[in-house]
C-alpha cells in the first residue's frame, strides 16, 4: 500500500475512529485502526467488537494494500504533524509516513488479523436531520443506566408508538421520552446509549442528515462519510409508559435559569444527605422554595419566583433534577407533581410538547 | 458580627484565599476560612500554616465581630448567589447568610480558635512590576523539585549577586535563572516553588506592581488588598552557578515552535525510553534533526532548519526540553551543548538575555 493523503482530513479521521479502539482489550489487533484503501480512497476502521466506527477520506492511492497500526500513537503522532500532505508506505508490518521534514515507521500488525467489519441487509432505513438527532440524544441518553447488571436499562429504547418514533429511557429513577415524528415502520431497537453518545460525538458539522439502518441485530448510523455501527441490546424493556403519570396535581410554571440556580445554591447543603432537596410550591407567595438541610454544615432555603396553582412538597435528588433542567431549551419550564409518592413530571410550556422528563421521588 | 458586602467581591476574596485551606488537615479549623471585621473592611483569611493568604474587601459594618466557616461549602455558595448585596451575621457559631430569596445558616467555629496570622517586621522590602514577577516565577518554578525528601530543591532561590536580582531553581536535571535588575540589598531567601506558584494566580489583574517583603524567616507579596506570605524554606541552596556552563561548544539557532513540534513528535515514539530523545545538529544540512527509537512501536526522525556552527549530538528528556522552550517568549532561540556528556543551554537570541535555561543530558 502507498497512499498520499491530507494531514487535515487523516487526523480529523484518526479522532473520529479511534474512540471506540482499546488498549483494554484481551486482542491486541483491537487496539489498532484498519488502514485500507478502497478505490480512490483510505478507509479507517476501528472497532471494540460491540461498536465499529470506519471513515472513508480522499486518497491519491499509488499502489493499494492494507494494515493496521496502533490507534493511540498513529492519531497523536499525525495530529502533531504540520498541514500538507502526509505520504503512507506499508512494508510488511511496518508503516512508513513521511511528511515534510518528519519521517517515522510505525510497527502494526497484518490486516487479515483484524475483525470483519458488520454488514447490515435488510435493514429498516429512515433518515433524521441531525440537529433533531443529536437533541434527542443529549435529551435521553442520561437516564439510560449505567449499571451493567441490568443490560436493558443502558440502552436507549427506539420504537415507533401509534404512528410516532421516539427515544425513551430510563434507569428506574428517572426516564426521558422524545417524540422524533411521524414514522409507519414496525420499528423497535434498543441502542446502547454510549453507541448513541459516540453518535453525536462524531457527527460532522457540515452534515445535515443522517440516515439510521436498523435491522434485527444491528444499527447503523451513517452520517457524510462515516459511519457507526452497533449490536442492539437484547432483551424486553420495561413498559415505561405505564411509569408516566397519566396526570399531575399540582404545578409551578418557572425560568428554567432560576430554577437551576435554585437547585444548585441547594444541593450544596445536601452532600450529607446524598443530594436529597424539597422542592415547595407554595400558591400564597407564587414561589418553588427548595430547602436542604445537613446537619453538620447548616441549612439552605432558596426561591424562584412562579406561577403557582397548589401548594405541597416533594424530595427529589438534586443532581437528577439540575441535569433533567439541562435538557430543555426553552427558558420557561413546567414542573409538576402529586405530593411527596409520585413521579414529577417536567415539560416546557411554549414548546413542540415533544419531550418530558420524569424523576421518582425520594422517601423523605 | 453583621456586615454587607457585594458578591462580587465577597466570591472573589473567597477563591482567593480559599487555595491553601486544606480539608486534608488534623486541625479542623485549618478548613476553614477567618471572616472578621476590621474598621470599615472585611478580612478573609486562610492558612496552612506554612502559607498565609489574607485580602481585605469593602463592606457595610453594622457591628463587628469574626468567625470562621467551612472554605469550600462557602466558596461555592457564595459562587453560585446572583450579584448584588450579601448579608453576613453571626449567632454564636453559626452564620448566617441572606442574598435576594436565599438565605441559608452554615456552621462554623469561634475565631479565636483560628491561629494567628503571621507577622513580618524588620524586612528588607522590595517592588516589582507584577507583569515581570510573574513571568519570572513562571520561568523558574517547573525546574524545582517536587519531590520533599530534599526540601532545599522544592524552593526558588531570590537573591542579590553581583548587584543584580536573580530568581533560580533547580531539581538536580534541569536548571532555570533568571535576572531582574539592580538591587543592592544583601538578599538571600529560599521560597518555596508553590508559594511563588500561588502568588501567581491570586495576583489582581488591576495589581501593577507587587511589593515583597523579606524577613530571616518568612516572605510576604503584597498584592492590592491581597498578602500572600509564607515561611522560607531553610537549609543551603547548592551553588548553582557552578552547574552552569561558561561556554558551550556547538550552538543551533532555530525557531522556538518549530523545536517544539519536532521534540512533540519525537516524544511520542519515546514512552518506552522514558522520554529519552536524541537531538543532533548538522552544520552540512543547517538542521537539527531529533530521533527517537521505541523497539516495539517503531522509530521517528524530525528535522527543524536552523544555523548550525558544528554537528553533534546529545540526548535528553524530551518533556524537559518541551517544557524549556516553553519558558522563552521570544520566537528565535539558540540551544547550545558540548557532547554527550555536558549540560545543554537554552537562551534567547534577541532579548535581554536575562534568562537561561540548562538541561542535563542522559546517558545514550
Amino acid at each position: 500500500m502507498k497512499v498520499t493523503v491530507t494531514q487535515e482530513n487523516l487526523s480529523k479521521a484518526l479522532g473520529v475512529v479511534s474512540r471506540v479502539a482499546s488498549s483494554r482489550t484481551s486482542l491486541p489487533v483491537l487496539n489498532n485502526i484498519l488502514l485500507r484503501t478502497e478505490s480512490n480512497r483510505l478507509l479507517l476502521a476501528a472497532t471494540n467488537l460491540e461498536v465499529a466506527i470506519t471513515e472513508h477520506i480522499g486518497a491519491k492511492v499509488t499502489s493499494e494494500g492494507a494494515i493496521t497500526i496502533p490507534a493511540r500513537l498513529l492519531s497523536e503522532f499525525i495530529s502533531n504533524l504540520p498541514k500538507g500532505n502526509v505520504e503512507l508506505k506499508v512494508d510488511g508490518t511496518k508503516l512508513h509516513i513521511s511528511a515534510d521534514k518528519y519521517i517515522s515507521t510505525i510497527n502494526g500488525m497484518p490486516a487479515d488479523e483484524f475483525p470483519a467489519l458488520p454488514q447490515i441487509e435488510n435493514a429498516y432505513t429512515l433518515t433524521l436531520p441531525t440537529s433533531l438527532l443529536k437533541q434527542a440524544i443529549s435529551q435521553t441518553v442520561l437516564t439510560a443506566s449505567s449499571d451493567d447488571t441490568r443490560p436493558v436499562l443502558t440502552g436507549v429504547l427506539c420504537h415507533v408508538y401509534n404512528g410516532e418514533l421516539y427515544l425513551a429511557a430510563t434507569d428506574g429513577y428517572r426516564l426521558s421520552e422524545r417524540r422524533l415524528g411521524k414514522n409507519s415502520d414496525d420499528i423497535k431497537a434498543l441502542i446502547p446509549a454510549s453507541t448513541l453518545s459516540d453518535v453525536a460525538r462524531v457527527v460532522p458539522e457540515d452534515c445535515d442528515e443522517v440516515t439510521i439502518l436498523i435491522d434485527d441485530s444491528q444499527v447503523r448510523f451513517r452520517m457524510n462519510d462515516i459511519e457507526v455501527t452497533s449490536r442492539l441490546i437484547e432483551g424486553n424493556f420495561p413498559d415505561y409508559r405505564q411509569l408516566i403519570p397519566k396526570e399531575t396535581e399540582i404545578h409551578a410554571t418557572l425560568s428554567r435559569s432560576e430554577f437551576v440556580r435554585v437547585t444548585k445554591v441547594a444541593s450544596l447543603f445536601a452532600r450529607e444527605s446524598g443530594g436529597s432537596v424539597t422542592v415547595a410550591t407554595e400558591s400564597e407567595g407564587q414561589v418553588v422554595s427548595i430547602h436542604s438541610i445537613a446537619s453538620q454544615l447548616g441549612e439552605n432555603t432558596s426561591e424562584a419566583a412562579a406561577e403557582v396553582d397548589q401548594s405541597g412538597s416533594v424530595t427529589l435528588n438534586s443532581r437528577y433534577l439540575i441535569e433533567a433542567l439541562g435538557c430543555f431549551d426553552k427558558e420557561t419550564i413546567k414542573f409538576g407533581f402529586s405530593g411527596k409518592l409520585a413521579p414529577c413530571v417536567i415539560t416546557e410550556v411554549d414548546g413542540s410538547g415533544d419531550y418530558q422528563h420524569i424523576i421518582m421521588p425520594l422517601r423523605s
